[in-house]
């Protein structure tokens, strides 16, 4: 492992972190509220320890990439870029302890939006736009993460998406990385322009359609109102932000290839056709429930079922209702959008839709074998032969994801923390959702949690977000040796 | 598929069910009470119906019985065994509707010990006599199946167990499979009649000792009293049991072999090992628990902790305290025993350790991949080399174990049932468990559930009972076509 290339690539993230604290501290000024010191003293360290770093590391030329560095460079970076967002936080006195600023900006940067903050609406909005811009710019690492760097770090399954990047293929590693960021960030700056503005004309203001866009853009979940999107109670503001949730928890390679005049690509994806297909099951059971015993009307049940399971399943979390006081089956399929999450190479997190369909076909071929014993089994998704390889590293996901979700859940247990909101609150975490269920519910938040319970979930968020092994190999002590 | 062989299987297996009659007539013309019409109302069907099937399909001799043949006769065998198990509690009125008398038979043959009874003790001798003794046919039935059936008809990894089987190895399942049941059955008649004695001693009459020794060789959980073993509140009675629950959770074919004089198999057996590893953790960290915040002494504490920790993991479900009080960290590890499970080759029901450890294995290889990408993948297994198609079988029954539990899960809570007892009845009834958490937790049972309900947990008490894919084969149409 070469680290100074290792220290040096996290140098020139911090350093470009420091250069988007510009926009928030342009709303500080705007606004006249007292955040824009800490902005600016943020900015100052940034900066500087982001210089710093590249220039002590500078010598020595890299140009391939190895798989250890890579990894190394995504966990150290996420980590390095949640340390330094919640400087912030603790300057402004938002919160007095480094924990709740680092578990907020945490939370920002993988997406998750689970919150410390009891009451949002008396922070400066110099913060709160940095709280939210952690958000937009997670969703900008992870789509480059899913879509050009896991597939070449071969992280459970994700080189299935190898041969679907856009952008020229060279066979190294970097220029490749460059182009396919550049055009997929378009992508992402496009909706999330189209979003903003549609906000707007449902009467927000720039500063909370702004907020509120990258919140749903990058699937995260912040908003800026103690109500969550409740707060506006408007059917239009939760339609938009409906459909930009569906966009968001779709390949942005496919929208990539939709913009360039082929839409019929998406279609033809599987994992898309499942996804939607799930959602529209999932939406019209839940809406069958709720108008049944909640709401009156048709048409609320629907636009309160779409806004909830497309909020869950795409590991959003915002809410508009309290789902807690649905009734049982329409909170157990928002239990179980917990884990299936959106397709790969979206903002969403969960174990998303790719893998799940892989391991559905493989139980299926596995039943046919049973009747057929001399038959024999090749995986396919969409067509495509999965290789065996492949397959082995979906499972080992599957497992590791679930047991993951096991040994935390216990730890949480063990500091008192009562079962369900244990569960629930690790689920939230490890799938980047936000709101769970019991204290940790779409009406609470995690500010009366333990410290310790805040630093296990920030480092739940942290390994579901970079998909679990790109963290986990951190701790295993063959990766440090030579 | 020869359906007259099957049919000619199942008459037979149904005239043998009808034989072990006696044994609760026996005890109902002692003790004098009510129950002795029902019970030879049922001998006298069981006999008449068995002899009609045999005597109809008798003709056509089969050599071979192929994996279709196979599956058929278990989950229809099964099926069956439930069917004609209601029968008396139909007949003494102990049900009014035939959905719980099945639910209770379905239960005690599955070694569930899920139960409808309201008031046990009010329940006549005889009844209950038959009750339990369904739990020890059950039992029976378990150990073939996984040791010698199971094994060869391919279902979810078992096949590991072809080498372990004791007996001769003929090429041909039939004579072998009579052999090797015939050896374990008589380890189980041994471990039976020990566990009877040593609770007679405890001041159990005969009656009590025996129901309880089928509830605990079967890890069943059926109990002659509305409190379960916590009736006797006797110290010396829970050692008794506690141990028996963990001999009931190991492979019978190590009791086998350490029987023959052969105790350091048992040591040498990878899952064993694992197994006693998990129980002790898991005893210990919740004796710990319990110790501080609910039982005043440490020997109370291990007590309690070893008990439950016991009684769910090897799924046997019987209760001598209310768990949901507990502290949230010994309510969790419980809750993970019920997917957990005990040993393969033992009566106890849950995925089984030698599974969970496949997975694990499959993981940690991952990991070492990942950071060594050139390196070679073998899969070993106590030092054996587990073949990439087992290996496949194992992982699909985990996914299929998994979305069976999720489905059902959505199913029950359709049914307006809240979200917790959803979930729990439905693990504990694949797992073959019995209590469960919510309304159907060890100080509950499960008659207030809707008739629908009711049979749904039937046939996930089934599923799981019969290792899932011996029972859905059942379900797919191919599995029909000639």
């Amino acid at each position: 492992m070469r680290w100074r290339y290792v220290l040096r690539s996290i140098g020139a993230l911090i350093f470009c972190l420091g250069v988007t604290l510009l926009l928030p501290m342009a709303f500080a000024a705007a606004y006249r509220d007292n955040s824009l010191p800490a902005l600016v003293k943020t900015f100052m360290i940034a900066l500087a320890s982001g210089t710093g770093l590249y220039v002590i590391f500078r010598s020595g030329h890299v140009s391939v990439v190895t798989h250890r560095e890579g990894m190394a460079i995504v966990a150290l970076g996420w980590i390095g870029a949640g340390v330094v967002g919640a400087l912030p936080f603790l300057f402004s006195d938002t919160f007095n302890s480094f924990v709740d600023a680092f578990f907020e900006s945490v939370s920002g940067f993988t997406t998750t939006g689970a919150s410390v903050l009891t009451d949002i609406e008396r922070v400066p909005r110099g913060i709160l736009m940095w709280r939210s811009l952690t958000h937009w710019l997670g969703g900008m690492g992870i789509i480059v993460l899913s879509l050009a760097i896991l597939p070449f770090l071969g992280v459970g399954g994700m080189q299935l998406y190898k041969a679907e990047v856009p952008g020229p293929i060279p066979d190294k590693l970097r220029p490749r990385m460059r182009d396919t960021a550049l055009i997929l960030w378009r992508v992402y700056f496009l909706f999330t322009l189209a979003e903003t503005i549609l906000l707007m004309f449902g009467g927000l203001d720039f500063f909370d359609a702004l907020c509120h866009t990258f919140g749903t853009m990058a699937t995260g979940g912040f908003s800026t109102k103690n109500a969550s999107v409740g707060h506006y109670g408007s059917a239009y503001v939760d339609v938009v932000i409906t459909v930009f949730m569906l966009i968001a928890g779709i390949n942005f390679a496919l929208h990539y290839l939709a913009l360039l005049g082929n839409p019929s690509a998406m279609w033809r994806d599987a994992e898309f056709r499942f996804f939607i297909g799930v959602v529209l099951v999932f939406i019209l059971v839940s809406a069958l429930c709720v108008y049944r015993s909640v709401y009156g009307s048709a048409i609320d049940a629907l636009r309160y079922a779409a806004f909830h399971v497309l909020s869950i399943i795409t590991t959003t979390g915002y809410a508009t209702a309290n789902y807690e006081q649905w009734p049982p089956l329409p909170q157990a399929i928002l239990l179980f959008c917990m884990f299936l999450g959106a397709c790969a190479g979206s903002t969403g997190g969960g174990m998303k839709c790719m893998r799940i369909m892989v391991l559905l076909k493989h139980v299926y071929l596995e039943l046919m074998h049973l009747i057929h014993p001399r038959s024999v089994r090749h995986l396919k998704l969409g067509g495509r032969l999965v290789p065996d390889d492949i397959a082995k590293s979906i499972w080992s996901f599957f497992i590791l994801y679930l047991g993951l979700f096991i040994l935390s859940s216990f730890l949480l247990a063990a500091m008192g923390v009562d079962v369900v909101t244990s569960f629930s609150a690790v689920a939230a975490s490890i799938g980047n959702i936000g709101p769970g269920l019991g204290e940790v519910g779409p009406a609470d938040n995690y500010a009366h949690l333990p410290d310790a319970a805040k630093l296990l979930l920030s480092l739940c968020m942290l390994l579901g977000r970079l998909e679990i092994y790109t963290v986990i190999v951190l701790f295993v002590p063959e990766f440090w040796r030579r």
